[in-house]
Order: C-alpha cells, then structure tokens, then sequence
C-alpha cells in the first residue's frame, strides 16, 4: 500500500481502525530562553492555521495517541503531557474555509456527507511543554507548514482553537503551582536564574526570586551542586539540578507552591 | 409516544439525537456539616453501583449534557459543574456484569453487536458540588437505586468509575485553591469556623484557622456582618456572607489561595 493508498483507506475506512466522533488536538508549547512559543500547523485544504490533533486508535489509550500526534510533529518522544479540556460545542468544528478542491486534488476523494470524518465530533485537548530548539517540526502528508509561533504572535486559529489555547495556558499555569516543570527544559545543571526565568515566561508575570525557586529547594526538588557558573568578575552562582526521585514523586502526587 | 415507546425509540435510533462513542459521567458531591458524600445509581441490569451518567444531544454543550444530567438526578438546578477529565482507555467499559435478561425484561430488546450503544465510548467526566440535605436523588426509569455514600465507604464501582472518583477528588480538591467554594453549600449567612470546617471536609485535612478563612477575607470574598450567632455563654461569633460579585469575578478569574 502506498501512501496515498494507506490515505484514502483512512478517508473512506477509517472508521475501523480509529473511534468516530472524537478527536484530540494538542497545545504543544515550546520554551527556550526566556522565550514561550506554541506549534501550529497550517492544512492544505484549510486556509488558517491551526493545533495539531487527530485520531484515537481504537487500541490506544487517550494519551497515547496524544503521544503519537506530538512525536509524529516535533520528532521527540516522551514529553511531558497533560489532557486539559474536552471541546464538545456543537457548532465547533464551523469553517468556511474547507477549500473543497484542496481536498479533492490532496486526496482524490470527493467528501460526502455520510463520510465518517464529516460527522459532528468532540475533542480532548492535551498540552505538552518541551524546549522548541529541540525540536524538527513535520507537516506530514496533509499539511503544507508546521511552526513555532511566539506566544504573542499567534493568528487567529480555525475551529474553536482560539479558546484550545486560552484554555491550555490557563491550566498549564494553574499546574505550575501544582506540578514540578523544568526538567528537559533546562540544561542538566542550571542556576536559580534560570528555573526563575523559566517559571517567570511561562507563568508571564514577575516572582520574587528570593521566594520562588527556594520554595523549590525546600521541598526538596532542586539539589544545589558543588559547582558554579563563571558569568563574570565576581559572578559565579551555583548551580543546582533536579532530584529526579522527588520530581517524579511530586509528579504523582502533586504539590503545593506558591 | 409512551416511556417505553421513548425507551426503544433511544436504545435503536438515538444516534440520530445524540452523538454515538462519546457519554458524560457525573461525580456529584455533596456536602453538609462535615460530611462528603458522592451519588451513586445502581441500574436494573448491571449488577454493581456505577456513577450516573448520560449521552450527549447533538445540540448540546458538553457542559450542558452534564448539567441535564445532574437536574435529573438530584432535582437541582444550576450546580457548580467542572469538566476534570476525560476517560478513554480501550478496556474502560469492560464489565461482565451485564446482565442480558434483566435488560431484556427491562426494555423488550435484545442488544446486538452493531448496536450504537454497543461500540466503544469515551466519556467526559464532570464534577459537581451540592448540599446534599437539598437534593431529592431520583433514580429515573433504567435504575432501581440512587443514593449518597459517605465518601469513605464507596462501593468497588462499575467500569473505570473508582478511578473517576479518584481523580474527580483529586481535581476538586486541587481546584479549591484556585477556585472560591461555599456558595450554595452553606448558609446565607455563616460562622468562620463553617466555612473553615467546609474547606477541612473538602480537603480532608487540618487547616489553621488562623490563616484560611483570613485569606478568603484579605481577598474580599468575605464579608462581615453585623450580626452574631449565639452559640453559649460569652461565645457569640460574628457571622460572615460571600460577596457574590467578588465571588463571581474569582469565579472566572481563578485566584492563588494557599
């Protein structure tokens, strides 16, 4: 089977394989000195820009195929991934922007309104937070561009994606106060500048340096080493890394910063 | 058409008014004086309790599927309602307590494999809180039960419920230090030490009263009155009322309380 075989089997069958009626689409942050970006991908049959979602195997867990979506379009595996939201409005999913012979020349299908993909459908929404000069983001097949797009620079997104990513930074920043960050996104060894740094981007509000990232060290998830960075005359702090028993005990549990 | 004409109408056709794989699940909790409860249902033709729980009309928000759900349960109207997660492990409807007879006799089908309600169905789970001194529980037409349980003596539930439990708990409680909580579950008018025990019941933990309540105050949530309770000799505490448009902005807002 060639790809465009394996394609119109999805179109017309896919039904066997994934769950109709849902979907999950995926908030897929990028941090990376002081800066916060978010991946978007823009369709070839769609004419704006939007998340990167798609189908649930029926064999597949929830975050499982949120898994496969972020590996399939930053290339890393593994990423840190929390389910945020479930989209369901009924008029959701409203475009006039399908461009019908985009489609048609793509796929060499015309859609009919008994296709499973036409079908109203809900969506899980995940995000992931990884460090974006990492990553090699891939359009895949159906789309033409896959990009990081800074935080404050995002276009108005199809569908009901607007809301997709209010929703998702608003969590994500609840999380912060709840769920440890940092590790991947900061090098093995970092100073307490720049987890301070990283939680002040993400969180995008001024904190007290002599209260945030102790409070860290308190509990017992941040390890001061016995070496320091050289930044110049008579500037040499000390640099920390993570407990990474502790960071994964306070993943599972949860914890209480703030 | 008859209920039971409504009945087969839904088990055969409902398809048609409600979308297929996806269904709402409710934890509603209650509270009242120091105690948490969650209902439960027990339906005619599955043997274990299980948490209520419905499909969603194709006109409907998911939030507004829940909240029908939650009326018809508990006769109340307008709850606090949070979507916390969204459950959709392949396995998550396995149970081998379905009982083919009583469904039979209860409906007058036999339920075939092509059965819409027969396929794989993820579900949004949503969380409510009420007084549950309030609620009249209403087990409706295909259950013979629907009743509180101290929420320390939760039967094993059907499905993937005792895990929907757990993480509704877990959200709720995590959500209590972002969002405000007491409206409708105490008194108009109310004692510190009611609200403190509101937040240790919730929490199932001991807070200091001394700073608890304190920060509903400091953040204006909290208004005094000029009133006392009576409550002994020399004992004759000031009682308290929410200030609704404060509340309701830390409502939509989310607030940093620890």
């Amino acid at each position: 089977m060639n790809i465009n075989e394996e394609l119109k089997e999805f179109i017309l069958h896919g039904y066997r394989q994934y769950i109709p009626h849902v979907s999950i689409d995926c908030a897929i942050f990028g941090y990376h000195d002081r800066q916060l970006k978010v991946l978007l991908i823009k369709h070839k049959f769609l004419n704006g820009w939007c998340l990167p979602g798609g189908y649930i195997k029926r064999t597949e867990k929830l975050v499982e195929a949120a898994g496969r979506n972020v590996k399939e379009r930053t290339g890393i595996e593994g990423l840190f991934l929390q389910q945020f939201k479930t989209f369901g409005d009924p008029n959701r999913a409203n475009t006039d922007k399908f461009d019908e012979e985009k489609w048609f020349a793509l796929t060499g299908i015309r859609m009919t309104p008994d296709n499973w993909l036409v079908d109203q459908t809900i969506s899980v929404g995940f995000y992931a937070i990884t460090d974006f000069s990492l990553s090699v983001p891939q359009p895949g097949i159906m789309a033409e561009a896959c990009t990081w797009f800074d935080i404050h620079a995002i276009p108005h997104l199809e569908f009901d994606h607007d809301e997709m990513v209010k929703e998702a930074l608003h969590t994500m920043r609840v999380q912060l106060y709840h769920y440890p960050i940092g590790y991947n996104l900061l090098p093995e060894k970092f100073t307490l500048s720049d987890i301070h740094s990283l939680y002040e981007t993400l969180l995008e509000k001024k904190l007290d340096i002599s209260n945030f990232p102790k409070k860290l060290i308190t509990l017992g998830l941040l390890k001061k080493t016995t070496e320091k960075r050289n930044i110049g005359a008579h500037r040499s702090p000390h640099l920390y890394r993570f407990d990474k028993a502790r960071y994964d005990q306070a993943l599972s549990e949860g914890l209480v910063l703030s």
